[in-house]
C-alpha cells in the first residue's frame, strides 16, 4: 500500500503539488516551417483534494517523457489535459521555458545571424477548462529621450529586456510577439552586424528615443489592435548604462474584463 | 522643460513604473532587541496616469537614500506612502529582500551558530490604502515517508526550501514565521553541530518523515490557528537527493475572502 | 578604414579578447550512436598583439554560425584552429557548456527515464598547439558516514554535485566520466523511480556512506588507473541537508608533471 | 572516536576541503574612515594529507563566527593563519565576496547618491606563506568607437563590468581600484543624476569612446605605473546594446615573474 494513497486527516486541500526545475529536450514548431530542437525547463503541478495524503510524483515525469517530441500550443494543451487525467485532478498547471532561436538578417548587408529569445508556454487548467499563456522575452535597444534632448551630442542607450505574456483566442506564432517587441524598441538587436549595419542601427536608435514607459505603451497599443490577444502583460526593464540599477515599466490589461 | 513631464497622447495608463535591482544597506529591527545591518535588493514602482509621458526616476533613489536606517514594518509603510506622495501617484509598490541572520544554538551541546534566511517586505498601495506582506524563506530538512516505509534501513532526505508569505492585521516578527517553518520540517538546519548534535538531528528527522505535502499542510494549520495572519501562501521545494529535479507543494488561503 | 585596425600606441598585448554569454544550438555525438540536439553557451577568445587597437568581434559569431552542426571533440578542435586562423592569432580559447541528456533505467524495474548533466568542452590553443579539456557536472547522492555511525537509525544524505575536468591523450566519451562519477557517490540519481526502485536506492546509499573527501578520492583513483586521462580536477559539493552551506572537496593532478 | 579521524588507506592527499556558499555578516574598514556593515559569502578550505580520512567541517564555521567583526586585509590574513593552524594544515584558502557601498556625488549638482560594488578578498596560504588578492567588480559605461566613427549621429553604449584582481606588497584601499576602473571607462555610473548631470555624463561618454580592449589596456597602464601592485588580472565585459551577447577582454600580468 502506498504511503501517498493514505487518507489525510488534516482537512486541507493543496493548491499545487508536483515537480519543478526539470530540464527536458523538446522540439518546437517554427513559423518558418519545421521544428527546432531546444531544451526546456518544466514545472508541472496539480491540485490535491484534502482527503489524500500525497500525489504520485513519478507520474509527472512519465507524462513528460511521453510528450517530448514536437510541441505546439495544441499538443501542450493535450499534455495538460493528460496530466490532470492521470493524476485524477480537477486543476493542473504546466510551465515550460526554453531558449528559442530565430535566423535574423543584418539590416543593410543582409548577413545572416541567429538571435536567441526565451519563450514560455504556461497552461492553467481549472475545473476542466484550460487556458494557455505564451510569453516571450526579447532584448531590444532603448535610447533615452531625456539624455538626447538635453545633450549637445550623444545619448545614453542600453540593452532592455521586453517581456510579453498573452492569452489569445486564436492561433498565433511566438514569432509574432517577438516581431512586435523588436519593432517597438529604439532599435532591435542582431547576431551579426558589419560596419555599415552598425551605422544603420546606431542612427536608427538615435532617431527613435524611447523611455521604458514608451516601449510598454507602444507594445500595448499593438496588442490592443489585434483582436486575437484577449489579455496581456508587457514589461520593459532597462539595464541602464548610466546607473547600476534598472528602469522598469509594466502595463497589464484583460480585454474580456472590460 | 522635462521630457518626462510632457503630455502623452496614447491614452494608456501604466500599472507600474520605477526602478528595480537596486541594492542598499539597511538596518532591520530584531525580535531579540536592537537592529541588525544587512543589504537589501529593492524594487520601487508607482502607477502613471495616461496623460503623463514619464515618471521621475531619480526621485525613487532619493526616497531610498532618505530611508536607509532602521527599517521596521511601520517605517516600511511610511516609505511606501512617501513614495506615492512624492511621485503624485495613487498606487505604489515596494519590495525589499535581504539576508537575515539569527543566532541559533545546537540542540544538545547548545553551541552557538548563525543561520541565514532570506526575508522580504512587500508593500502594495492601491488608491491610498497600503497592504503589507512579509515573506520568509527557510531551509529545512525533509525525510521521505515512502522511502522510510519501504526500506529495511535508511531513508532519503534533503534540504527543502520553505517559503511563507503572509498578510496580517496585527504585529508579528519575521522570526515567528521562521520558527513555524523550522518546527514543521522533518528537522531544522543549524550553523554549527557537534557529533552529539548531529546524532540528535539525524534521529529527529528519521522519527519525523514528511512529504512536501505534509510540510505545507502543517504550516497552513499553524497559520490558520493564529488570527493575526489574514492570508498566506506557503510553499515547500525539496531539492530531492534521489532525483535531479525538485518536488513542490503550495497552499494559499485568504481568511477574509471566506 | 576600420577603427579596430588602427595601430595602438600603448604597447600592451591583450591575453584574451572576444565574445561570451552567447547561446547557440548544437548537436553532440552520443556514445549510444547518433547525435543529440541541445543548446550551448559559448565563450570565444583570441590573444591580441600590442600593435593592434582592436579585434574583429563579428568574425567570432560567423565562425560559430558555420560550425553549429554535430560537434565532436575533433570538430571542436577544428573550430578552435579556424578561429585562431581567421583572427590571425597565435592563441585561442573556446568554452562551450551545454545540458546533455542520457537515457537511464531504474535499478529494479528498469523503467526508462532521462537524466540531464552539464557538460563542457574547453579548448586552449597556445602558440599553435591545442589542448582539449572535457568537463562533466554530475549530481549524485552522498550519505554522511559520521551521521550513520553515531545515530541509532537513519543518516543525513543530500544531493551533491560532482565535477570532473580531464585532459586526455586518447578518445573517450563524456559518458565514461559520468559513469565514474555516478558509481563513486553513495548512490546515483534517476529520472524515474517506482516504489521498489526507491527501496533499492535508499538502501544502497545507506550501505555506502561517503564524505565529500571519499567521493573525490574514489574518483581520483579511477582516473589514476586509466592511462588516457593525463590530468584531472575533481570536486564534490554537498548541498548539506543539516546545514545551510555546502561541504566541498577537490583533488587535482597532472600525471605528466610528475 | 571520530569517523573523520580514521586512517585513510587510499594514499591520496586532497588539495582543498572545507565549506562554501556560507553567508555571514561582516564589517569592512572604509577609506573614508569607520567601518561599513555588509554581508559576505565565504569559501574556506585547507589541504588534507593522505593519511586522514576527513577534515573537521564544524571548525571552519567556528573560525568564521569568531572573526565576524571589522575585517581588514590584515585581520583577514590572521583568519587565514588561524584556520590553517586549527585545522593542522599547511595550506589554506579563504574567499569572501561582499557588496560594498560608497557615497558618490553627481558630477554637476553634487547630489549625493550611493554606488554598490562587489568586492572580494582572496587569501592563499601555501606551506605557511600567505598571499592576499583583492578584487573589485565595477560597472562603467562604454561607448563604441567604431559606432561613433561611422555614424552621422549617436553611438551605441552600454553598461560594462570591469573586474580588477591584484596582489600587492604594500597597503592600498579597495576604493583605489574602484577609482581606477571608473576613471578608465567611457564614463562612470552614479546612483542619482539630475538633468544637468545626465547631460554631463552623456557628453563625457560621447567624447571618450572605448572598446573593451581600450578599457583593459588603460587600466593595466595605471596598474603598471603603481609599484605596490605586483600582479593583476583586469577584465571588461560589455553587455552590448546592439547584440544579445557580451564583448570581453582580459589582460593579466605578474611583475615579479618578468
Amino acid at each position: 500500500e502506498d504511503v501517498q494513497g493514505r487518507t489525510d486527516p488534516r482537512r486541507l486541500a493543496i493548491n499545487k503539488v508536483g515537480i519543478c526545475d526539470i530540464r527536458h529536450p523538446v522540439s518546437i514548431a517554427q513559423r518558418v516551417g519545421g521544428h527546432q530542437s531546444t531544451v526546456a525547463t518544466f514545472a508541472m503541478y496539480v491540485n490535491l483534494p484534502h482527503e489524500f495524503k500525497g500525489t504520485h510524483m513519478s507520474r509527472f515525469v512519465e507524462i513528460l517523457n511521453a510528450h517530448e517530441q514536437q510541441i505546439t500550443p495544441d499538443s501542450f494543451q493535450l499534455m495538460l489535459e493528460e496530466m490532470a487525467e492521470r493524476l485524477e485532478a480537477n486543476n493542473g498547471h504546466i510551465e515550460m521555458y526554453f531558449p528559442y532561436f530565430v535566423d535574423k538578417y543584418a539590416p543593410v548587408t543582409g548577413e545572416k545571424g541567429v538571435m536567441d529569445y526565451e519563450v514560455g508556454f504556461i497552461g492553467d487548467r481549472v475545473d476542466g477548462v484550460s487556458t494557455l499563456y505564451v510569453e516571450v522575452q526579447v532584448p531590444v535597444t532603448t535610447l533615452c529621450p531625456c539624455s538626447k534632448d538635453i545633450s549637445d551630442y550623444g545619448a545614453h542607450n542600453q540593452r532592455s529586456l521586453v517581456t510579453i505574456r498573452v492569452r489569445a483566442d486564436a492561433f498565433f506564432w511566438a514569432e509574432e510577439l517577438i516581431d512586435i517587441a523588436e519593432s517597438e524598441g529604439s532599435c532591435e538587436l542582431y547576431g551579426v552586424l558589419k560596419r555599415i549595419d552598425e551605422k544603420a542601427v546606431t542612427e536608427r536608435a538615435y532617431e527613435n528615443p524611447k523611455f521604458v514607459e514608451d516601449v510598454v505603451r507602444d507594445i500595448a497599443t499593438r496588442l490592443n489592435d489585434d483582436d486575437r490577444f484577449r489579455s496581456y502583460r508587457v514589461t520593459s526593464e532597462n539595464f541602464e548604462s548610466i546607473h547600476n540599477h534598472s528602469a522598469y515599466a509594466m502595463i497589464e490589461h484583460d480585454k474580456d474584463a472590460e
